[in-house]
């Protein structure tokens, strides 16, 4: 991930890589195909996690039950919007200060992002690294992955508006910060912490958040009830299983594109180890989420060998390039692993977690923040821990904080008969299955 | 999008754009990554908008009612399919006639698409283009567009076969006479009309053509009774909202793609500027229609919100490339308040448009063209209104002048009883959901 | 597809195309953008082929009955797992052999895939192909692809486990040996076979194993009774829609990503007519389907147009760079003809294939197999038979005799009961729609 970016255009012709040109005629003529390369791998990884805000929204859709889908449909798009607005008008300038130390003064802190000219000059242009527009763009992608993982533990419990405020704070304010220490060159990076793509700065913040959300509103009515966990299967599971596709695609774009440079040999091979790696962490987590049902439960669970795979990804997510393809397999089975034994866990702690989003993204997200060092030189197990501990705890104590005051202020749980009546009429006046009769 | 293309050889490397070889060995060793990058920008952006074909599928599909599901899913395939098959007999060749000038003759007008042969040597290319094949792929691509935008606003009532044969007319001859006028460089761009993406030549041109439509077939039975608009709910609207994040996903090609180079640091910068304008504008325009529901309604509307997407995204592609982030919040936003208004007073005037393609692509199409000037330099108003008026035009009179032929022939409305059980079962005997009860 | 690979790196050097330097210069900067370029090809190709294993999970899903569904969708996710595990474990290397020749012995032929290290130096890679990382992660892709055929085939009433145990031998050994005949640089590319992308070694030979598994397993229960063949139509034609648009999406990948490099104009040419094939194949083979199924059945059938679309694919995949358009269309075509003609056959040999893999892969895969010479210089219809049967038989032969083993051990068959009442409870205990009452 993009680290504290010194811009100067001195720096940037000097580090220079890519095709030396013959003699003194080096100088001028730099090669611009090292920035074309980088620009397009932006492009191209942020409509892939661009999509995977179609994944959540499918795969939340498919798991509550079907009084709910509109709803949770609704948060979905509204929450990418919002977090498309609040990242342009706060979190992309908060996330990378250093980009404003050159100029002599820390800061401004908030300002709204800018984008190149039309027709930016090859001498104008950061040849070592990419458009503004296409960092941009892809950054903004990963902060709504975070807001994206907020909904499904929330579902079909919490009211629309207060919900999206959360979400305007959490892409405007919270994830910026916390992503700051890390990819913005702040006190995380410094210490030595590794988080490549996001295991924790974007998968476990968001498991955090949501965390701190269901503890504050309290599970779905019915849910537990005399000591037991009473299941509400998901409505549409060819819909979940949509969704988990397109967020195993979106991955691609989400791990690979975080290599932050295709223009030369090194680069470009890296962003495939990427690539094989994260498919292999997701098959692998969902092979052991499938064996382990099986074992257990003596009957294959399809929507945990879903919750696998993604677990496999956010496991791999923290360090998809240095290990080996058995080192992905490993790493991302373990990630399989963790959703099956969690998921009861959390239901015993009578955490309600509707669509599995805590043991996907928070404690997978840990797991493979913890596993780097045994891939990645330079990196040890305390220093990962210390990493986690300190998002989790900013982002789970802000969150709360955050959840606390919309709860004493305008409420933040719909009431008790709109909750059994569904949030689709109670809270929308429309069905998402307005023909087909609930059995 | 592609001006008049003189494909001289001579010209083609006198236009070399990228790094200049070192002394005079330049001549000897043009530079071909220029030619690559725009032929991968091409193929990258054609799969994207074809990728949008599937997005009006979902869409239209999810906002029919179930019995006529089926129908509007075969009416989507088909109508893809007999674009691809008559832009290659006729459009594309109609639609930029300029090259053919080079030969001496205007024409001629109706010949089938070429591709180079295989294994093009470089010194045969258009070097400061792109290959033929990938810009054949890519504009086809927009022609289906302007198809799909028609099939929705005329759902569950439209004959199939009346409806295909428009859609062969359509794609093969009105939409590459008025897109030639400007993209072909006809008269509107040596007038200064300016239209990016195709706000006017895609998005209003289907507008036109299924509001044309829509008049003369007449409402759903029972939509208008007793002067009140019955609802008549679309049956899927996790389908619907797939629908609309494909489309989003999509619009990336359909805008990005459209900057025709990919190049030189600064065609590569305004791709990225492209991008992000373009899902900014998306984003207000979802996030304004669901506000300004909850405000007049004071229940948030979901397909308004996906409309209000879409409407934004129309809005921003007559000018993706100029405006700052905030230019694209604004104009998309008005798109996104467009929706909300239009949709009602279509109803009150009883023009029927099942999924509110005219109010999202016409409307906010006309909108996206008329705002051009605000952010573009070297536009005007008048001229922008002059194209929209003579595009619409010219298409809302040869659409209507079609339609009424086909009416008086074959006829273009299935029967009352059909109309009533569905299409599905009357025109194809095969439902969507046969297993599903009917509410 | 790749050929016997020989990456000695004086080779690579010396093949090195691309711009020259000037004068003398050139041996010591070599020009790393090709390398780039074929191996961003891969990449591209790949996610977008990894995206037609969801495609065929929602085919599948689409076309069983409700009650079959979630286990429909648990095989696909699982079938794609176990081959990106098997292929890495066995497949790669067994399938390309020709790499281990240069170390003067043959083999090892079992050995797990191994990527480049990390930051690979230019001066190790193969600068005249691409990353192995990227060439591993899409040839991967197609085996894959190879699985995901059969489970279509043999749905509703094979169990899950040993259907899993088929493919993982599937994919990590009757692939490989098969496709390394032809790709490993084996026999069949020795004897002049030509299958640019794998209308046989891909499509057929899926087809082989999913028709040796449905005449083990018999057809389902109550589908041919007294003579006639009953319908069970599938569940969700919405869904059934989607997968052949995510399909027809992942097949430029597919087709294009084969090409196996990108850094001429020459190459990046024939990727863009190779685009442009493709789509005209899908779309002709469509259109031939609507037309026929309206002619023969005086209804359009929309499972036949998807079937059709698909069927166009195949049919231009063997050879889909040399044909014109008007090639490519009529090819296409046959290929929806075929699919009308052949569904109905299977029916009356009783050989049930749920989704029509059969005669989409296995037959329009002889015939756009057979149909190279037409276009393709150098080939013979005789060779191209051959090849098609050799591969037929090793597929069909290996495929059947491990289904009789399977069946004699484990069983491969639900019980009676189990098939009545839906694999979905009987199996997994859990409903696709559980809220939704069947018909």
């Amino acid at each position: 991930m993009r680290k504290l970016k010194l811009s100067l255009a001195a720096t940037a012709f000097a580090a220079l890589p890519g095709l030396a040109l013959a003699q003194d005629a080096a100088a001028e003529t730099p090669d611009i195909n090292p920035y074309i390369f980088t620009t397009l791998l932006f492009l191209i990884g942020g409509f892939l996690v661009f999509w995977m805000a179609a994944g959540f929204a499918m795969l939340e859709a498919g798991l509550v039950r079907s009084k709910n889908v509109t709803m949770q449909l609704t948060k979905n798009i509204a929450l990418f919007s919002i977090a498309a607005i609040m990242y342009w008008l706060i979190g992309f300038n908060l996330m990378y200060p250093g980009d404003w130390v050159i100029s002599g003064v820390m800061g401004p802190w908030f300002s709204i992002t800018s984008l190149e000219p039309v027709g930016l000059a090859a001498a104008d242009a950061s040849l070592d690294y990419a458009s503004v527009g296409s960092d941009f763009f892809f950054q903004l992608m990963f902060c709504a992955t975070t807001a994206s993982i907020v909904s499904g533990t929330l579902a079909e419990r919490i009211k629309l508006w207060p919900f999206l405020i959360f979400v305007a704070i959490l892409t405007g304010v919270i994830y910026p910060i916390e992503a700051s220490w890390q990819w913005g060159g702040g006190f995380l990076s410094e210490m030595g912490f590794s988080d490549f793509a996001g295991s924790t700065l974007v998968h476990a913040a968001g498991g955090f958040a949501a965390l701190a959300g269901a503890l504050i509103l309290g599970p779905r009515i019915g849910k537990y009830k005399d000591g037991k966990t009473i299941p509400m299967p998901g409505s549409n599971l060819a819909l979940a299983t949509l969704g988990t596709f397109i967020l195993w695609l979106g991955w691609f774009g989400f791990n690979g594109g975080s290599q932050l440079a295709m223009g030369t040999v090194g680069d470009v091979t890296d962003v495939s180890r990427i690539f094989a790696n994260t498919n292999m962490a997701a098959a692998a987590g969902a092979v052991a989420a499938l064996l382990l049902t099986q074992v257990m439960f003596k009957k294959p669970d399809l929507t945990m060998t879903l919750n696998g795979a993604l677990a496999g990804l956010v496991s791999i997510t923290a360090g998809p390039l240095d290990p080996s393809l058995f080192g992905a397999l490993w790493i991302g089975a373990v990630g399989g692993v963790i959703v099956v034994f969690v998921v009861p866990m959390l239901d015993k702690l009578k955490i309600d977690d509707v669509v599995g989003a805590i043991p996907v993204h928070l404690v997978a997200g840990f797991w493979g923040t913890f596993a780097v060092p045994f891939y990645t030189e330079g990196t040890s197990f305390v220093t990962q821990i210390t990493g986690f501990v300190a998002i989790g705890a900013f982002t789970f104590i802000v969150s709360g904080i955050v959840w606390l005051i919309l709860k004493a202020t305008m409420g933040i749980r719909v009431t008790e008969e709109d909750e059994i009546n569904g949030l689709d009429m109670a809270e929308l006046g429309m069905e998402a299955y307005p023909e087909f009769k609930a059995g």
